[in-house]
């Protein structure tokens, strides 16, 4: 699978920052109006290398869902302090437009099948759904 | 503040997608090799509108840290299904390059001045720190 890398996204980021503001570039990161989608897994077999293996599948395959803007998948990452939850098999993380086009995504025939095929796998998720003040 | 809009960011990270691959659209948003940093806060005072206003003008503050690639500040969607957490007042999800640059963060006079000046606002804080496979 093709993805975009960092330094093109990152790249390209930073000629909307050019284009959308005078600013100082520090102003210029915060991103608004998006809708953020973000779930975590915990998996019933938290040590299996199998089961984390066919969680990522499946989460290749959500990925496909149109209306998602941009999506990173994530595993815990290195750091550990008393505030940080670490306990999650993957990080989901995806941008909507708005909240219209996230309920177009929960709704998909794309999210219904990753719920059947790939549901088995989990013990818990959390979701946090955050939206941006408005401009 | 100034802000890159919407528009302007999809746009162009449309345009990165189209530079960086070949492959069909479905298979060109999955973001890899960041770091991110997901932070939510629950207020002391969760109904207190001064003190969400003042918070939000810390983060506000804090999106300046050099490092932040890119800075999503939220609040709880209308969203509202038993997985979905929402009794926090704010989401604050940062990208970065890399783990050293979120360590450069976490240190930074902008990021201690920030716990320091507004820590006395929130109860609670969770972090999810999450990294991407390597492309």
């Amino acid at each position: 699978m093709k993805n975009i890398n960092r330094r093109d996204f990152m790249k390209n980021a930073s000629i909307a920052s050019a284009v959308a503001v005078s600013a100082s570039t520090a102003e210029a990161k915060v991103v608004k109006d998006l809708f953020v989608h973000h779930v975590y897994f915990w998996l019933k077999n938290p040590n299996s290398e199998a089961d984390k293996a066919k969680l990522l599948e499946g989460l290749n395959k959500l990925a496909k869902v149109p209306t998602i803007r941009m999506v990173h998948i994530g595993t815990p990452a290195s750091t550990n302090r008393s505030v940080i939850e670490r306990g999650y098999a993957f990080s989901w993380l995806c941008f909507f437009d708005n909240l219209e086009e996230e309920e177009i995504y929960q709704k998909h025939p794309i999210h219904l099948k990753f719920v059947e095929d790939y549901s088995h796998l989990w013990e818990k998720v959390i979701v946090y759904d955050a939206v941006g003040p408005k401009r």
